[in-house]
């Protein structure tokens, strides 16, 4: 299989001001994902972080990245419309987005969308059972009925996201809410996951079945056909078919407007 | 059956400043489709064009408005950031928005998309047969197999946007391409329709077929339910299932966040 | 509004022959759901059950109905197979179908999606949270943010239906499963809708919010556009653009083959 | 890469009853497949025809196959419904299924989509342009905008079959239609793509371009994940969450109906 060049962002704000979770994530959530990651000898990982010159996520970098895995949560406005919108482009172009949890209301994915990303939620410790409702799909692979957490902050309906184009995972949660926890849309040529189990009061990232989900959710977002495309005027004389030109025409006495 | 408020709006340049597009359209593009829905009892209607303050869409009027309609081909980056912003919540909240033409690239659509919307273009006065694939959907309602224009601007393949939520329209040119015209979606609780005939060199907006889909498309669109959710913490002591709170808290010590 | 036309369809097997369930249901299912949508002048309401002659669903029956609810549970394999593919030829040509409970392994909901239509299930009369996550829909009309049904049976996941063309509700259950149980699909020109709550031991079709989301659901699914096409032979001679017909032919010599 | 086991079904009637078939297909359409397909070694091929016993698809071949190519055109009726039905449980249950061409109206199709599955045609060896609309998806790799066909077969809409999970092509016809020639679906833990060229009175199985196209399908359509799960009953003892039965029940008297 032809190596996956992965980029692991995390915002890296909470290890840092808030002593339960940094010990839970000694190296940061992109530390423990990136650790886990290396067991799978196809990924070549490289992370980046918010503090970091352009966030990490320069234009280089963004090029030489199939798949993007995004973690953020205290600080989504810190991030630069001009790095949001890069990003959105790149997914466009075809690289895949893994966005993580309270990613949600990130910049790239809320541009993406194009909608609230609005959800309920609730922090109390409660137990989280996400099921495999399309047990054929390969981010489901190596997963049985459901994954359970003891600890997980609910999320509940209703998602304020488009219908996703695929559905893997809904969760049960002990307070009494569902949620669909793990989705799948396209745009443009690039592939999104979202995957919202990862409250970083919990170990959730430490979970190998959780790992495995980020590990499929990789493979399944990496690029498959061309880039997107840019749009393009096609002149009367490059017509498959030939044909005259008839009627008034506007772009000719103004530049060539869509 | 109830009425329906409908905001018609329209860029409302070209009309003026190109002979031949004032010639088709005296009253503008705006004052043409006004005309026609002016058949349709139900609907309530009034105009706003891109000049008018705030481009004639104040939050009263979004308020007021059950079905937007736009058109806009030149001057799309006039429109200022927060109207667009605007009409993208109202859309989000279950207002309707009809999307023609060129309107592909507008701000407000562009947002809602999350896309890059682009296509393919050529204006030569081609024959386009707009083909109806889905002869069950309402927006379809009183159109037979095609509408036949015989001279209209040609959209191609691949346009840039989310896969369509339900097709009812694809049109074939007689340059030898191929175009989804007519795609609806739905973001949080509203309905967007995009049409893509209604090149302003030709009369397109004066065919009774062409006015009869936009007509069933503001039936469709127009708000069904609620309003989509605004986001909501639910404390643990209103879960609808008994749970004690258990674990390290986040939120406790920073504020709400989700 | 137009009078919407609905034939009521149940098995009516268990009311008779099981004491509980003739006491929650002494009209049976269909007698219980005729009563409470009687409440809407619009509809005009007939009911069928099982063992009248073609269980009550001749052609001329279907031909006069809008919307069909069918309830079914014991004798799904003494519905004939004749009468099962007219239901789902009736549906393809733009009838409504709502199905019920445990109608999801009936015949023509089988024929309809192509898939197995199997749950997983447990009768321990346990809670059951029916959410809305879509308050847009008009199918959650009047629905808050859940419906609570303190005994149900619980329908787990997965669910082997084909991704539902839209998500209305999904259910939470005290045992700890999530299931879909408020789907939609569009068939030809007939559009589907699946809900799950309603086993027979509890008065779940006494409940006035089952009640709503039941009358909601077949306004949704009325009729809206034309009949699905029949297949057509379109000779050269008729093709909207003059071509001359070119290569070796099948059908010529051998009849209209596709 | 693992080997992709395929099975390529031809009806193989055609080739052998009509001479200009015959001559384009010596070997039969399988044949011509096969040979095909023998240029990439991750494929393990083997061919079945309608009049081999059982139709070649014994339960033992189905077992053994990873995705199944199917083309049909006269016979389809001959195909016996156990076959068919078979076919259909083994896409649920995971096998992949690439149908061809005039395979729209072949029985495993038709049960799978349950619709009606019915096209317009002509027959007149015109030009056909076949779209790619979504460059980003894996079965469009290696092709370019659009592929030409100089002699083909017009089926034009409305297409009677679900709304596609994804559309990959729409071709152009030069009689004037248009047509959804490349669609995926998946149904259970099965994934389906249909492709229409492949007239059999024309060499378009020869067309490097459309031998990639149907090699692209295969490795797409391969088995993923898990097989789709068999229904299953879950006693109130083995709850996720512990729960006591309560109220009264069915099944404990009757047997464990659903």
């Amino acid at each position: 299989m032809d190596p996956i060049r992965v980029t692991i962002w995390n915002e890296f704000v909470h290890e840092r001001n808030h002593a339960e979770v940094g010990r839970i994530y000694p190296e940061g959530i992109h530390g423990a994902i990136a650790s886990a990651l290396r067991a799978f000898p196809e990924f070549r990982l490289r992370t980046a972080t918010l503090r970091e010159p352009e966030h990490g996520l320069t234009k280089d970098v963004l090029e030489e990245t199939d798949v993007l895995t995004w973690w953020g949560h205290a600080a989504h406005e810190e991030v630069e419309d001009a790095v949001a919108a890069r990003v959105q482009h790149r997914v466009i172009e075809g690289m895949g987005l893994v966005v993580l949890h309270s990613g949600h209301l990130s910049k790239p994915f809320r541009r993406l969308m194009g909608t609230s990303c609005h959800l309920c939620w609730r922090e109390a410790g409660e137990r989280e059972r996400v099921w495999v409702i399309n047990p054929g799909h390969p981010i489901a692979r190596g997963i049985d009925r459901f994954i359970e957490l003891e600890n997980s902050e609910c999320y509940g309906e209703p998602f304020g996201v488009p219908a996703p184009d695929e559905q893997v995972f809904i969760s049960w949660f002990e307070g009494g809410e569902v949620f669909r926890s793990g989705n799948c849309w396209v745009r443009g040529s690039g592939r999104i996951f979202y995957f919202s189990p990862g409250h970083e009061t919990y170990p959730i990232y430490h979970n190998p079945l959780i790992q495995r989900v980020i590990a499929n959710a990789i493979h399944w977002a990496r690029p498959r056909g061309s880039r997107a495309d840019v749009p393009r005027h096609v002149p009367v004389e490059q017509a498959r078919e030939k044909i005259l030109s008839r009627g008034p025409q506007l772009h000719t006495t103004e530049g060539a407007l869509q």
